[in-house]
């Protein structure tokens, strides 16, 4: 009988500051005291089994002594515990702590943490304020520019999540102090994949500065969290929903997510990534987008991280082939890559796509042959 | 180190249209077929067992003769299915079926499946489009304009969820017909409360129109329709993010939740908001903001809509006291509700600001007399 409009056009600010430094607690607390998230008194902190105790209790006790509330909301640390699960536990606490709309949520930790902390704040009271303080390099180099944020399903990695920004970033290079190794080579992924797609010339600071980045040399260390958030901000900022040149950011993920997911999560975030940018730099080479020597400086400066360049032993090829179908570019069941253009750049596939497709048997010859 | 700052400054157009009119199911596929959501050829159905076979098969059909692909996910008709497992059940039902970011969901039901569908659309993939098609009053009343979704858990209702606007609503006045008389009743809640809170005349036309509209007369209900979104888009309008006009629309909301989720969801949403609104205009009587007269035209105009004006006997005074301690509204462990002003308006608390703090043993008073 008739048609009514709703006009809902404005302007969205979700501008906020990456503060990065060497130990920043004081800093938070500082800001949380000028306003930073508004009159807002009560804190939650979602942090995980490990940071709790390093980096989250201080924080927490710190918020305490400044006269506003908080809780500590502590998950089994690791990417098993990035489920919808650990999502409905933690609100659920949330809830019977007392929290409503009045708060804000405060991630400590890495990407696993920082992930799971933006999307339940996207979703509690229908969006609570979050702040992320980072304390590991795949944070950095991943989590603190984007707004991403996810948890895993059975059937696929970061397909339930939201986009959320948060109000500021915290990156602690103290923190990485106190990684386990593993950790540290694995966030390291996402530098080189920064790297890969954006800069010849970042490419070849990490190769060289590979031995201070491991000693957490503070320059180094604060010249690369510098150089990720702002490759990923140039990358995100033309596209923030990411329909097209953000799939940029996607690769080595299509191999990489699957590797993942069949690996059961025996392999990190990064480690599982290294392989996939392994894969993926040998279809570029084989389609002819990188040369032999580029390939090989790919491989070799994963090498140089310590990360894995094979797909483990232990993983079913077949089964690997079939899980790439899920990957979120796959449309109408034609697989899509990401494809670097030599080093520090991406073959654009036609004017803003840049996922390319890819017949399931080029893919699955390049998976079997390693 | 430094500080690095991410400018996220944009316009954002969530403009849609809200179509009335007597059996929409041609009208929508030709709005597929038109571009209404692009090039999307995937449409995922969200439906409840009993709108299923009442239109939703119907859609889903239509749909796929039109070449389209389609699949319906259906869950259990009610309010209890409003939950995080439902939206579990349906999400893993997607990615099974291979949904991807590429697809479209569309709700056919009444405002527990726009309720969820909205929510899910909104955190599938980050966040693929939806389109509202209403079958209840109360979906076109509640749910069609504000861009609520959202999940209850045991300790609060609709506290899991998000602000997600439709790509278009359909209000098909010819399916109201179809629900049980208790739906419709129910529905008529939602409507009543808007004339309450913004405008005498439209509670003036209710009031004498109450038989034809229990007896779905085509303009009368495309009437009620109109104003039911016209009313609830002046206020949503002007404060998208509820932050303080919209709190208005939670008039009767405060006791109505707390006696939805006591009574264990036997009373419908509508029923329970019933209810609220008796007792919350009892409270403004009490507050000295309506005239018994007025007062007793609220109780009576429900009455008439076939609603419950007391608290049913198995309902726990005590427990219900303690949960209007998980409103939302609640701020600093203090109740506040909406208190409507004679008919038609609501108390402004100060500028801006429309719930009112009220001591525990001023509702609790109300509560245990009723």
């Amino acid at each position: 009988m008739g048609i009514f409009n709703v006009e809902l056009k404005k302007v969205v600010d979700d501008s906020y500051e990456i503060e990065t430094g060497f130990g920043l607690k004081d800093k938070l607390i500082e800001d949380l005291k000028s306003g930073l998230v508004g009159d807002i008194k009560k804190f939650a902190i979602i942090t995980d089994s490990i940071v709790e105790n390093l980096y989250a209790k201080d924080i927490y006790e710190k918020i305490l002594d400044s006269g506003f509330k908080a809780d500590l909301f502590v998950f089994p640390e690791g990417e098993k515990s990035k489920v919808r699960k650990t999502k409905e536990d933690i609100e659920d606490a949330m809830l019977a702590k007392g929290y409503r709309r009045d708060c804000c949520i405060i991630a400590v930790g890495g990407g696993v943490v920082t992930d799971l902390a933006g999307f339940i704040a996207g979703t509690y009271g229908r969006g609570v304020p979050f702040i992320n303080y980072a304390t590991t390099l795949l944070a950095a180099a991943d989590a603190s520019v984007g707004g991403k944020t996810a948890v895993d399903t059975p059937l696929a990695t970061n397909l339930i999540g939201l986009f959320n920004q948060p109000k500021k970033v915290y990156i602690d290079i103290e923190t990485w102090k106190t990684l386990p190794k593993r950790q540290v080579y694995s966030g390291l992924a996402e530098t080189i994949k920064h790297a890969c797609l954006a800069s010849a010339d970042f490419f070849e600071y990490i190769d060289t500065h590979m031995h201070e980045i491991l000693d957490f040399d503070a320059e180094v260390c604060s010249y690369i969290a510098e150089q990720n958030c702002s490759i990923k901000y140039k990358v995100v900022m033309k596209d923030e929903r990411e329909s097209g040149l953000r799939e940029v950011l996607n690769l080595g993920h299509t191999v990489g997510r699957a590797i993942e997911t069949v690996s059961d999560y025996k392999l990190l975030h990064g480690e599982a990534l290294s392989v996939g940018m392994v894969a993926e730099v040998k279809l570029a080479y084989k389609l002819g987008y990188v040369s032999a020597d580029e390939r090989d400086r790919v491989i070799a400066i994963l090498k140089k991280a310590n990360l894995p360049v094979e797909i483990p032993e232990y993983i079913d090829r077949e089964a690997l082939v079939k899980k790439l179908y899920t990957d979120k570019k796959v449309k109408n069941g034609q697989l899509r890559f990401v494809i670097q253009k030599g080093i520090g750049d991406i073959v654009e596939y036609k004017e803003g796509v840049f996922a390319i497709p890819i017949e399931e048997e080029v893919a699955r010859e390049i998976i079997m042959d390693m």
